[in-house]
């Protein structure tokens, strides 16, 4: 069992941190705000002041924020990972954030002895707490190898993508179409409802369509109704498909379909439900369409 | 067990034919080329003259052809299904075609005695061939259930969406979002790929994330090579886009990622690979991307 | 002078007959409701009982409808121009209308020993009003001269573009942009708006700007208020659109400004706003971005 | 007669200076490689050694620069143009740049005790040299009335729109549109080409029409030839749309057409053809159509 590090403990990271605590692995932990810690104190794990606390406690240890500037918010100054790192540790960021940053990133710890991965995870907290989430992996091979006893208890699946950032990326690639296809879904569903099928009846046709990836599936039925708890909404979701169109423009791979749903997220923002998971693109949709959805009523678009 | 017949033995046709054979029930054919029967009969089919006659020789006669004039071409005229169709018989149109011809047809068929169904499957002949193809029906409640039996013979997933024209929309409402997945996957590859990670690896990595489809977890992999044989053509996808762009404007429902990835489908026709599967959509973009592919050398695009 | 015929006295049938009365020619008409044609009646025109007998009064004969139907409606039958045509005779259509079906009528005329010229207008009707319409013609050279003199009456600009149908297909090309400019021009006047300067001073700024073309002259204003009277609504927009877009699945032409342009037209249909003047793909693009307009707040979209 | 500094001599900055000496003006100006200043030099402006010395020998200097960072390079340091400013003077930025950065710029350059502009030019060098442009100005009312002496030298028509920033905001709301009216262009020749209309015929038809905005009049014929001198290429245009697409996501207000287009500016680059002028949105969209191009075949793509 290894002395293991986690800082960012937003619904994500919280379930990656109680997959870490129940393979038997002890967990130091750090927050910007404690109380989201709270829960994951009871369950076992111990409390640091500082992420360079955290590194220095840990064997390995992980990030999960929100962006580039809060990677950097945690790993770089007098607090930061980056001065808690040593010869023999590894870093590993779990973040969606800049492959240019990561490389950096990782050129930094490498220089302090330590080592860095990226590896961000596909799925939801959900797919991690069935213990069903894959893992990507970027960063040399050696090192994949010495963290893979530690991230096959986050995920059974491992895959070792590529150098540094290489994983970050292919999470980005991945995750452009995941807007795409929530669009697409809402152009199939608003034209079976304007033709008279009621919409449960559409959504259960094609989920149990060639067009049902897990993501559909998770998502799709949301646009029958959203839960309370948002998980990604269209702010996180635009950061993801504004870091794909950087990649796209610096690599000169044009994106045509992200360009376009981009645009769809920004329109949810401008019509004041950008706060909701992304799946709100049926509502932008909707209202193009004339036509009506409890999102679009109590938000009085 | 019941009369069957069987008009259209394309790929998807003959498979849904042998299924229909293999479950005991007697069927009648008709193709517009003889040839493509011969396997059938050799398994034990029919031979009729002309549609009118398979229609005359059966309780329920399928038809499976490619478009709006092709449907019109079995039923109309004086050796057309209509013609052979009589009271207590079931006529059952599994194409991709116009709703609003669905819909006028079946007032004919009802006018004659009969009775109509619309039923196209989702899911590819290889889907059918292992007994797992779902079939939605459009039609009133009793027709579907004295049809049942036999449509189950095809799959077992028989889906009453709605009344007469409400299955032939939800595929096509399904069916845009195939070509829209297939091109945001085509992003998603090139950006990977762009960035120094193996095209083999990018796809094995999209297929064991949240974005992938049974669609794209079967298509994805033709970026790294196509079979000789084609199931699903470019044109063939953009009847399927024309059938979503024109309903979406006949009831103003807006389709934006429908119709832009529709111009790229066009695209691939202008490049001379539109003969060639939908996935081509792949090589549209890595053309403008500057990526060299197999499909691309071969065509001297 | 001529004897010349007019049939479609819609607002700019009507605008064309007026410069032709003008110019000293003899000019008989017929609308499909008689109402339409009385100030012309007072202006000298004389009035026929139907199309075909337009077409026996006149050595030159034009039609300026709707769509590709209304255009049959006037030509075909026993009351149709058709019916009327002798040798010697030239038909000129001048609507925007499908090019398959000009070359063909245009065959048929041949056949009857008359000629066909195409010839939409580019420009709105104050264009012809005040005498600066230009006239696209398709047709053969020698027809093209015979009418010459007639079409310069109408505007001074004659420009002899091609065969039969290739006036049609340039207006049909040139239209495209129409819907385009007008909804990049909309986006650029929003930046402005919502970055704090008025909508007023970002029009003016605008139309002194590279970009405006006499479209976006005349149109861009109309974002500010729109007149009572429409000129052509969304509705007419989106036939010319369909037009261009079936021409570039024929062709292999892949239209993405047009393709998504088209669909925002479509959303003005779903938001009920269709029936006003396609400058508000602006109050479309207004919703999304959260911002009122008069028409939006009329509308209570 | 004013002393006047000038930083930045590309082709439109060596356009202005040349106007400011034809008024009379002493000019002193600077520029990162010396030899473009020289037919300057010749013709009377005094050289600066650098940005600082430039504003402490002007009362107003002026910039024209390449992007957001190069304004920085310019103004900041112990030798930028913020070092050499002092009370009574005037900065004036005629950069298209991030408009945040010029409203902090105006708030240091006012800290400093001078004022400050923003006033991006519309048009080309050409509109420059016939004294045809005209100037958006961003700034205090009383400090643009101070300098309009100066900026009406440069051109007759100064518009003042609004406080620091919105001239720069104008501009790339303005410059948005000519990507996509030169994408809309380029869709409706390819249309008429494949339709069998000469190209050169298109063009000039297109030319005579109520869509040739003055961008389309000067660059539309490029399609059908490129000049050696590239005035705009894809990496400066494709600037802009990213300008646009920041201010967008920003203040919320979704961009379809500009996005879009961004992306085909994109595949120019990938395509290899991206330093050339930016009316190469026609020859990607020839690719896609199958239709040869000059810029097609020397580019071999």
């Amino acid at each position: 069992m290894a002395e293991v590090g986690y800082v960012g403990l937003g619904v994500m990271g919280s379930s990656v941190t109680r997959r870490l605590l129940g393979a038997g692995h002890t967990v130091t932990v750090w927050n910007r705000t404690r109380e989201k810690a709270e829960p994951l104190l009871a369950a076992g794990a111990a409390w640091a002041d500082t992420p360079r606390e955290v590194a220095e406690r840990s064997e390995i240890v992980f990030t999960m924020v929100t962006n580039t500037a809060a990677v950097r918010a945690v790993t770089e100054g007098e607090d930061g990972i980056l001065a808690g790192l040593a010869p023999g540790k590894i870093y590993v960021d779990m973040s969606t954030a800049s492959p240019a940053n990561t490389r950096a990133l990782a050129e930094t710890v490498t220089a302090a002895g330590a080592r860095m991965l990226d590896s961000p995870v596909s799925g939801t907290s959900i797919t991690v707490d069935q213990g069903k989430a894959s893992l990507m992996v970027g960063g040399d091979e050696d090192v994949v190898e010495r963290a893979r006893p530690v991230l096959e208890a986050i995920g059974p699946k491992v895959i070792h993508v590529g150098p540094n950032g290489a994983a970050v990326t292919m999470k980005i690639a991945v995750n452009l179409s995941l807007a795409v296809q929530m669009l697409a879904f809402s152009e199939g569903v608003l034209l079976a409802e304007k033709t008279g099928i009621a919409r449960e009846k559409a959504v259960e046709v094609m989920l149990a369509s060639v067009i049902a990836s897990p993501m559909v599936a998770y998502r799709g039925p949301l646009v029958l109704g959203h839960p309370d708890e948002v998980w990604f909404d269209c702010h996180m979701m635009q950061k993801d498909m504004n870091l794909a169109l950087e990649l796209g423009r610096e690599l000169e791979v044009p994106l045509p379909t992200t360009a376009l749903t981009n645009e769809f997220l920004t329109a949810a923002n401008g019509m004041g439900i950008g706060e909701r998971d992304f799946a709100v693109l049926f509502d932008v949709l909707a209202k193009l369409a004339g036509v009506s959805t409890d999102i679009l009523e109590e938000a009085v678009v």
